[in-house]
């Protein structure tokens, strides 16, 4: 099977979670400046949302990159990880319009742990198709960077319900962290790198 | 003509699908976490159509894998196909929101029956045109779990007005029996197997 | 320039536009069969809208599966067609929300004369661009039917205000007859047909 | 890393943009003609921004034909631009209902002044890793038309408070600019020209 309707069809889906997260973004109906004030939260969660949409979009660019098969199994695994993506608009709006409160905040943490576990799911489902030997497997070693992540969530859910503000600076810590471009894959294919 | 584009307005659409489908999990006014309750049927409701969504992909992916030529039959049998599961969101929605209701619960089931016929007749179009000897109609061959689907659907809406559970609970297993990889293409690629 | 990205945005576009449609479609809050039925119009033309992005799409595969160049006349021109037809959810919706009152059936109609005018300059933009003896203009020739269509939109519009369920009818009529395949081109690439 | 995906998933972004912003012309529900005037000022800001995403895509198009290499930086500078032209919905949206009040009109020249340095960071990031000689750096040389864009947004957004109408002319003038196809890519790969 080729791997060309699976990134198309994931670019779909990522490109339309992205972009519907900005419906969210209720236009107010008064025209003065104040209007946008009860809206700023939104707007930050929106921002924060698009960062891991688009981390995301460039791991699995990445990653599918170097990707020779794909099988029924790595089909699912995917499938499944932009299922908890496509959960994404609805935990930004809430927590957007509900300021950062306790609930919401655990909520969208919990979201963020279920798709950093499904993409664990995907990296596996695809190395024990490839092989321990395969390029990706090389590249991606223990991912020690997305075992950490799951921990920071964790502990960020359970921060929520004492200092919701620590919360939400952990995902921007997390997201920060990702934002380097993880040169694991880049490093592997140019081996004098 | 190729059939580049048809998967690609194919995988367009089916990722809209798929993804408005979340809008229909309306963001709660309130920040506590019984503000989420009402939500599950329609949450349940909308993981029930995301795996049929993925099933749908899943199977068209892999049919167009072994499909050689497209004309204009199978362009309108693959646009009534996708008309079908573009009223999926409705009648997700419509279904969760009240709970499983009788009525409701039988639509949507009425949408599954005429999505299978749709499918079927997509697989029709495409062995009429590439013969009975193609690789897809040795691969398909007499369907026996596609007509299987459609008798169960039947017997769910049926169902609905005297245990909506029971139609529900068939819904899942369908989806479920789809869910295990549909081998029979990959077995006729590969001979061995 | 290559055609790709214009087929790719362009498929993108009426995917997305023949499923927000299904948006207007709204769920009702009563779980009876009768709440249904004042959705029955909007459903209705969601359907004739439906098939006529149908259409389009698949005029479109067909026109620029010969065309071999793009420049940037045919770029604006392909733009200038989807922002007519992105329109039609609005319009569709509109005219089944008022049960295909005489001013929204007369607005549908003229939507559709200006996507069939916009079809038109595209067909010269391309045409322009390849010579008179090109595969396109062979396949296209006078276009009979699309000068027609025109005219019955013109018609239909004019009779919105008289009988508006006249002016529905011949936009079936219209729909009807470029569902039958448009050959023409495929003619022109098989001498022998 | 190739170009395709990049180019799929700006595709898909940028083709959502520009249709759920018909979103905002909310149907009305009076079948009276008199029912579309109040949508009047939406429908224009949509055309503005409908012409607006044209151009980005368009020479989004030319820009990307030319490119060779996709790094992390282009990758996150390609998401960046996205990100400022996803915000524009909404400010066409609000900018539309609001009939042009100073408020609106000036955030939608913020978003406009965004989004053209976000393009101009990302022509940055191709050129800088494609070098100065390359087809790209030569074809845009010191992009004077961006620059006073830039400068014409600025000025735009001060006059939104003294006379908005001015405002809005002056966003349709540096439209119209653009709208005439930018020859630059054009006349470098095709010397004689």
């Amino acid at each position: 099977m080729p791997k060309t309707r699976l990134e198309a069809f994931s670019d779909g889906v990522l490109a339309i979670v992205i972009t519907i997260m900005v419906l969210e973004l209720k236009v107010p109906h008064s025209a003065d400046l104040s209007a946008l004030q009860p809206l700023l939260p939104v707007f930050f969660s929106y921002v924060l949302s698009f960062i891991y949409i688009g981390i995301y979009w460039n791991n699995h660019h990445h990653m599918f990159h170097v990707v020779k098969r794909i099988t029924g199994g790595v089909l699912w695994a995917n499938l499944h990880l932009l299922f908890w993506l496509s959960l994404l608009p609805f935990v930004t709006g809430w927590m957007g319009e509900n300021h950062f409160a306790p609930v919401p905040t655990a909520l969208y943490g919990t979201v963020l742990i279920m798709a950093a576990i499904a993409y664990s799911i995907l990296v596996f489902a695809i190395t024990n198709e490839e092989g321990k030997d395969s390029l990706l497997a090389k590249a991606i070693g223990k991912d020690l960077k997305g075992k950490l992540s799951v921990v920071a969530y964790a502990v960020a859910i359970a921060l929520s319900f004492i200092n919701h503000w620590i919360a939400a600076a952990i995902y921007i810590l997390v997201a920060l962290v990702w934002l380097v471009p993880d040169r694991r894959i880049e490093r592997v294919l140019t081996p004098s790198a």
